[in-house]
């Protein structure tokens, strides 16, 4: 993809990029077909062999650093990675975890960052949300968006629609399982869900499943929404020996 | 504190401010002392009685938007709380997180919120580190910063020096303890270590105790901070019944 063609990201274009070399690297390794170009800049002073990689799989690699001045970046990266946008498929076998209408893009890419660590493959994103692909939201990830499926579904509804055997488990404050070592809820297949950064879950969601919390003080409106993902997560993958 | 003296943030001066009523409401509840005035934009909506808890403490409102222009902030937040900055010191007798080198204030911010989520009230901060009064972290911890003591130390053992008895615990991907919920080491005083976004613990902190690692797949280099930090605490909190 030429240079010229670049633009500052916007939701709309049917490309975005990863930006730095370590999510540039993930996103080679874990999914290059959709890969379209990768920039270096003629700054760059990593170790990693990129264009070697990029060789391997039979993308373009382009030295050109008004590549790096089009797309208007804050950070002072110097790899920069062109892909189409693309869409998944959730496994119906596996553990989901469902985002509802999650507004931070910092948020998003933790809480995919974490998923990936914690062997749980598949996301779902009920809108409106955050731009899952969004190069914010990529960065957050540290390219860990690469190694997951998500799917996007208009209501909650339409979910539990597409995956009515999953056992659905809300995280509330108001949950009546306050979650602790010895009394996570099993279930062999589950999708763990968790609301908005300031709203929390909407109430089709609070009655689709036995409520869990997080037990905290009361000297907190609410954890952070990446770190109650991020303990509820680790719980049930610990729980259910995905780590 | 009248709005011409206000100027951007900067690490040197002596005040700093919490943006927006949620933040702001913490602080006058927390730690009213440190507050010099609070600014109430024209536009602010909120039901909160802001200027009647400024009262009942004797802190100055004032009704002036050029404060907000004048410390040109990004967010649109129409409360502002300047406050003089403050020192804390550690109790002696509490559990203590350690941080050494945080280089992010967004992570510094979220491990506070969720430190006061979970009880614990101690955070040690190995300088260089980022500056924990900055209006970004304020934000960041919803500040729940004012519920909390911090400390900074110039080095990992001018806090060992300090806090002899403190039984450390070093998080690190080479940690010889994974932790599950059975087995979550106990200690009658301990101190959780976590290190630095991108280079972790230094060599000198990882040797100052058992090392504990949480487990995680090899797909991620390692998980962000704040959410390392936020599962290591939370099962330390649970297993120590702090929550």
């Amino acid at each position: 993809m030429n240079y010229k063609n670049l633009r500052p990201y916007k939701e709309e274009y049917d490309y975005s990029y990863t930006s730095g070399a370590y999510a540039t690297i993930e996103m080679l390794k874990a999914n290059p077909d959709v890969v379209r170009t990768v920039y270096i800049h003629t700054k760059y002073a990593g170790i990693e062999d990129i264009s070697g990689l990029c060789q391997d799989k039979g993308i373009p690699v382009l030295y050109d650093d008004r590549a790096f001045e089009r797309i208007n970046q804050k950070e002072n990266s110097y790899v920069l990675g062109v892909f189409s946008k693309y869409f998944c498929q959730l496994m119906p076998k596996r553990p989901h975890i469902v985002l509802v209408n999650p507004s931070d893009m910092g948020n998003l890419g933790t809480v995919i960052r974490t998923m990936a660590g914690l062997n749980m493959f598949d996301l779902a994103v009920v809108t409106p949300a955050a731009d899952i692909l969004h190069p914010k939201t990529v960065r957050a990830s540290m390219g860990a968006l690469f190694h997951i499926r998500f799917q996007y579904f208009a209501s909650f509804d339409a979910y539990k629609d597409a995956f009515p055997d999953h056992v659905c488990f809300p995280f509330m404050l108001e949950g009546k399982i306050p979650l602790s070592r010895g009394n996570c809820p099993q279930a062999p297949l589950f999708s763990l869900l968790f609301g908005n950064e300031a709203s929390g879950l909407p109430d089709q969601c609070k009655s689709a499943g036995l409520g869990v919390k997080i037990p905290q003080s009361e000297l907190v409106d609410s954890l952070n929404l990446s770190i109650a993902a991020g303990i509820g997560m680790f719980i049930f993958a610990e729980k259910n020996e995905l780590i």
